[in-house]
């Protein structure tokens, strides 16, 4: 049995056998931009000079969680931070929350760990930890927020459900849900006392690809999504778009900001349109995704070509008002997935895109992008942002006792 | 590449190699006791003499869905029954609703098929219909309506949502949960002005076996869910516990029912509780899933058995109260989810076990065990059924023009 493919132990003893595939994947993952990246087969670095799950290769199910602080004590805060670190570093591992959490020696212990991921494989778990605005508000700190996390303005045909926000999020990314939703829930209940579920969200289907290894997935409008995403294999681009520089605090250099928006579909409508309204809205082709000036998805769109009735890709034009040329030179690095939250209760299903992107600063990227779009792509007509929260995310750990929050709060 | 290994076609031209395909699996089905069934490496048949998604190995995903009728005119609802399985069948082969269907040749046509699929394989998807107690009803045709679909009685504990219930069901079941979703959503689309969705549930991890070689996984309480279970291999206890013979009417022999129940799990409190409390509740050990009374996953559970403080299984333990023994040699087949939608809005994860179960006469067979279980199991402190929902399931169709509801409509 190679040890990549160990599951997860508890049941097996095999606790040395978790600990040196960790540290396999750290060292896996240092080989590649410096950065906590996929180590193949299954488990991720915890530690790295960024917080795993922002470039690592987007793994195809998500279980998003905002959480409230309920306390007001920075240093049940803190302690909570290590508590989470700690259960997190292993659960990434494939390993149980704690040495023998699912089942204690002595059965008159209410188990340290809910067990329910028991005997599956490591699935690439990623945790990835944030604080939001009300982190610093909650905690007297605010001297220490940075500028970047000023809350997000309300953009043209905004319908934000106001539950949204947050205090503190953890993004769980893995290829197996269970895995997933096993890792948020036994977070969830560490924190009992000091945080509580403000909301979760999750995503069935990635559609966004970060590596270049991926093949760029779709949408629930049928098309490629994420073509010109930022790539974990473009480290240059990310430094100026993604990690936060020497302009940031310094518990977050080397971080980055994640910007939440739950984007409700109206896939009945779209569904409704033709094949080339809905190409034209979009700007590329949906069979092979490739820009309407091209014929292969990744040839480079041609934003001034024009043709006897105007512009081929329209002024209006999705790809267009979100291209770096629209924007400044504005790029970010987008990890999204697909949901279906069961139905609207008017006949429809509640479907859409659980949109996360990662940026160094969002007041200069994402604003006005999304002011942008908000105000003129075509395909605001098929969309309804109705959730939206902003995090900072702090840079990844290094080895050894440092934990979450530590720089920031210690 | 091999014939079973094809991506969806549509983009490829590929349409003889998924009609093949299709023939592939109804040959390799029938092979197994005359059952369409999972026909191995993702493309389960989609004719037979049962449904497929009844003892097809559980895939790893859920989509299910109920729907009304907004109609009273048969030949209406006839003509879409006859869509809808046009349309199914294709999908379960790994291809577009219809011909062309993503991607029609007059690109000012709104496409037939809505494109999220494409480049998926088959992912073992298969598509189970339904008819509940008001289809009859709101046809004029109630006298048809079977004994067995009498509504379920309100059991002790119920906090019943009453828009659960529902005139029809589609069950999908995938092992990539976007290809259970886009079936879904296009067999709901297409039922425009025919049919609207009444709700819609995502499972993300199964949480029965439903054949021999599967392993048996665990639920949110981290227990083995589901090791009694009826399995494919077990034609005569299927015959006796599953499919409705003689006594049914003739639309409905060698079909089954759908029982659905929303079962929200206080896994708040159920994590407070020790591991002792947690086994007792059960009657099974959290590490093998072993009765109390035995050491292995399978060992028989001897309900005699006492010790000095009683019987080993104790007289409120959930497998005593739901075994054959208890429930006058009753059995059901399971084909339970577990989900997590979001939070509750009280600082808690709304999670639990959409449970399924198939039965041949739910009046004889689930009523009474429920009624057992709702007023004594240990486990119902920790438990809220929120939904419930009941379907006659027709039986499968034969090859050629038949298709869902034309016995009973017809």
């Amino acid at each position: 049995m190679s040890p990549l493919h160990v599951s997860r132990r508890g049941l097996f003893g095999l606790t040395g056998a978790g600990v040196a595939l960790a540290g396999a994947g750290a060292a896996a993952g240092y080989g590649l931009s410096g950065d906590a990246s996929a180590a193949g087969d299954g488990t991720v670095a915890f530690r790295g000079a960024h917080q795993a799950g922002i470039v690592t290769p987007a793994q195809d199910r998500l279980h998003f969680v905002a959480l409230d602080l309920t306390t007001t004590d920075r240093a049940a805060v803190l302690d909570l931070l290590a508590r989470w670190t700690a259960a997190a570093e292993r659960m990434t591992a494939g390993q149980e929350t704690a040495e023998g959490g699912a089942l204690p020696g002595n059965r008159y212990t209410a188990p340290a760990d809910t067990g329910e991921a028991l005997g599956l494989a490591p699935s690439s778990l990623t945790l990835t930890f944030g604080v939001g605005p009300g982190f610093f508000d909650r905690l007297g700190i605010a001297d220490r927020r940075p500028a970047g996390l000023a809350p997000l303005p309300r953009f043209q045909g905004d319908r934000l459900d106001p539950a949204r926000g947050g205090d503190l999020c953890i993004q769980a990314c893995a290829d197996d849900p269970q895995v997933a939703v096993h890792a948020v829930r036994n977070l969830v209940r560490e924190g009992f006392g000091v945080t509580e579920v403000r909301w979760s969200q999750l995503g069935f289907g990635r559609t966004s690809s970060t590596s270049t290894g991926q093949a760029t997935p779709r949408n629930l409008f049928g098309f490629k999504d994420g073509t010109n995403n930022l790539k974990a294999e473009e480290p240059d681009l990310l430094d100026r778009h993604v990690w936060v520089g020497d302009e940031g605090p310094e518990w977050l250099r080397g971080g980055s900001y994640l910007v939440a928006r739950r984007i409700r579909m109206h896939i009945e409508v779209w569904d409704r349109s033709n094949l080339d309204d809905q190409q034209r809205t979009i700007g590329r082709d949906k069979g092979e995704g490739a820009p309407l000036t091209g014929t292969a998805e990744f040839d480079t769109a041609d934003l001034a070509a024009t043709d006897a009735s105007g512009p081929v890709i329209g002024d209006d034009a999705h790809i267009r008002l979100a291209s770096e040329q629209e924007n400044g030179g504005a790029r970010i690095l987008r990890r999204s997935y697909n949901f279906v939250d069961g139905s609207d209760g008017h006949g429809h299903l509640d479907a859409g895109l659980f949109f996360i992107a990662f940026v160094r600063d969002p007041q200069r990227q994402y604003v006005p992008m999304q002011r942008r779009l908000a105000r003129s792509d075509a395909l605001s007509e098929y969309l309804e942002h109705n959730g939206s929260a902003l995090f900072a995310v702090p840079p990844g750990l290094a080895e050894g006792d440092d934990h979450w929050g530590r720089a920031l709060l210690a």
